[in-house]
């Protein structure tokens, strides 16, 4: 049976309000016994007013059997809100309740659909960053084919320099033998052609730090396509062209599973095909689709954060609630943290 | 009935060898009576030689119509030499001849599959660039919906400031201009997000530049996937990430695909679904599949130049001369360079 773990969850910030995050939260609850949750909120949501997202009884008997805790926050993150301007402003936000949670180890993770700027300022003053660490990254799992890889950094780190991309190589290495049984994970470098000399002067110098850090399993360059194919359990970029690559490699894989269902209307055997390529767009589906594979981690923190996409509706915030007590019950935060301070040691 | 034209081909520094280039070359001179070719290559190639890819008799009587011409160079660009070894040990190489016909005004364009990076050094030195260019962008033309758009720059600029972005801008409006019935083409800046806080320095200050400059048609900032959805015609970003998101892309439509045509096998009825298939993947392989939609020109110089994948093949390769082609008629480079006039008048 899986481990106890609470998991603080702020409930608004979402596009979707905070309906969906309750019905993902009940589903969630629902196949993992072992799980808490405490969700941090401003308004008010008693039974009927989430009735038409909650059934009545279940949620009553998980609030009743105390797995489920609603808080009430005094304010909320905008969207549009400045990570300076929410710092400042925003300090009694259902974001910072959440993550506060975790920095008092109330709770083993946090989930937030928010301002992702704003989580970024309230994750490093809150949960706190190691000391090697500057600022955290998002890391992300995806899958097209058969191979496994994660990727970071996805958007927390625009400009990075090349001691900047080591510690992502670092991080990604000590998360994917954290959660998987990897012991050397391959890392590769995300550039613009796989010879020596291409790319920036960043790249190039991440190349040698990964390259001279002899207990780092370097594999060299790759090009953009290794994000979804490429037998590296690692690939570390910078989070500009992490982020960009990711969102085009996504909608790629959108526009055409929904080009194939509007070719597919109107035919009486398409109900065949359908059936038949149901499993193949369901693993693509979860392997790259931002509304089932939900989730970016980030890494280098002292705790479990998970930031689900603004516009995840239900099935998709309870991946990214599955993704945080997973990551919370393999402890990779603190393993992550342990491998940074090994390099001290290693260096 | 289309303009004469004439091309200088490089048929050296492909991954496939000359072979390719001159089946490739005899299947345009067929379908475009107007166009001629003049093919730079290293080794002698004479009727038997080539006797495999090419039928003899056709191929003979496009060299006694004076539309095929073979000259001989005394050098190869080799794909691993670096830009400024190639520039000063190769300046007799089918590359390098192939570009100063364009230089020298016997051809109105050159193609090449070869060293991108030599590609980049003997293109600026021998064909030149507009005067307000540092270095010349790579653009290319993406399809997978309804719209169609440019993107630049691909790979030849890494770290790009913004004064360089805001030029991709005015290139790529120019382009789209002169290639297509658009007066003032919708410019996009790829971004980590659409709000104006999200991203880097260089970013922001490239918007501030092209929003000064009235006109051109500026509508914001877009996301990675914008590269395969949008309705802007030109989306503006800097080498190293177009680069990487343009590969994602074509990676998971190329996997998508190929596990599409693995499912289907073995069906009986899989007949049916190919068939009825067809047309849609034809369209997304047109469109975003580097073997079909191959060829990213050059921008920025003073005549035309098209960047061939190394790995194209027959029809690959093809498709880079007809893009050659209508480039030249379109008198692109000529337009663009106007445009580029026209930046200090306006300004």
């Amino acid at each position: 049976m899986a481990a106890n773990c609470t998991i603080a969850v702020d409930a608004m910030g979402g596009d979707r309000g905070a309906g969906v995050v309750f019905q993902a939260i009940t589903d969630v609850l629902e196949t993992d016994p072992a799980l808490r949750i405490i969700v941090f909120q401003k308004e008010t949501v008693s039974g009927p007013s989430i009735s038409p997202v909650v059934s009545d009884s279940s949620f009553k008997s998980m609030i009743a059997s105390g797995r489920l805790e609603i808080r009430h926050s005094s304010s909320v993150v905008d969207k549009s809100d400045k990570p300076t301007y929410a710092y400042k402003h925003r300090a009694d936000s259902s974001m910072a309740d959440a993550l506060r949670c975790v920095a008092e180890r109330e709770a083993q993770a946090c989930v937030t659909p928010g301002n992702t700027g704003a989580l970024l300022v309230f994750a490093k003053a809150l949960v706190g960053t190691h000391t090697s660490i500057e600022r955290p990254a998002f890391i992300k799992r995806l899958q097209l084919g058969s191979n496994i890889s994660y990727v970071l950094d996805l958007g927390a780190n625009v400009d990075c320099r090349g001691e900047r991309l080591f510690q992502f190589a670092v991080m990604g290495s000590a998360l994917v033998s954290a959660l998987h049984d990897i012991e050397r994970p391959q890392i590769a470098l995300l550039n613009i052609g796989s010879e020596d000399i291409k790319g920036n002067e960043q790249v190039r110098l991440a190349a040698r730090l990964i390259e001279e850090a002899k207990w780092l399993n370097y594999r060299g360059f790759v090009e953009g396509g290794a994000l979804f194919n490429s037998d590296a359990n690692v690939i570390v970029c910078d989070g500009f062209v992490g982020n960009a690559a990711l969102k085009a490699g996504e909608e790629v894989a959108r526009q055409i599973l929904k080009q194939f269902d509007v070719m597919l209307s109107g035919h009486w055997w398409s109900f065949f095909v359908r059936r038949l390529s149901r499993p193949l767009f369901a693993r693509i589906r979860r392997g790259i689709d931002p509304d089932h594979n939900n989730g970016a981690s980030l890494v280098g923190l002292l705790g479990t954060v998970v930031k689900s996409h603004g516009n995840a509706d239900r099935r998709g915030f309870a991946a990214a609630l599955r993704q945080a007590a997973s990551e919370a019950r393999s402890e990779v935060a603190l393993r992550v943290c342990r491998e940074l301070d090994s390099i001290a040691f290693n260096a």
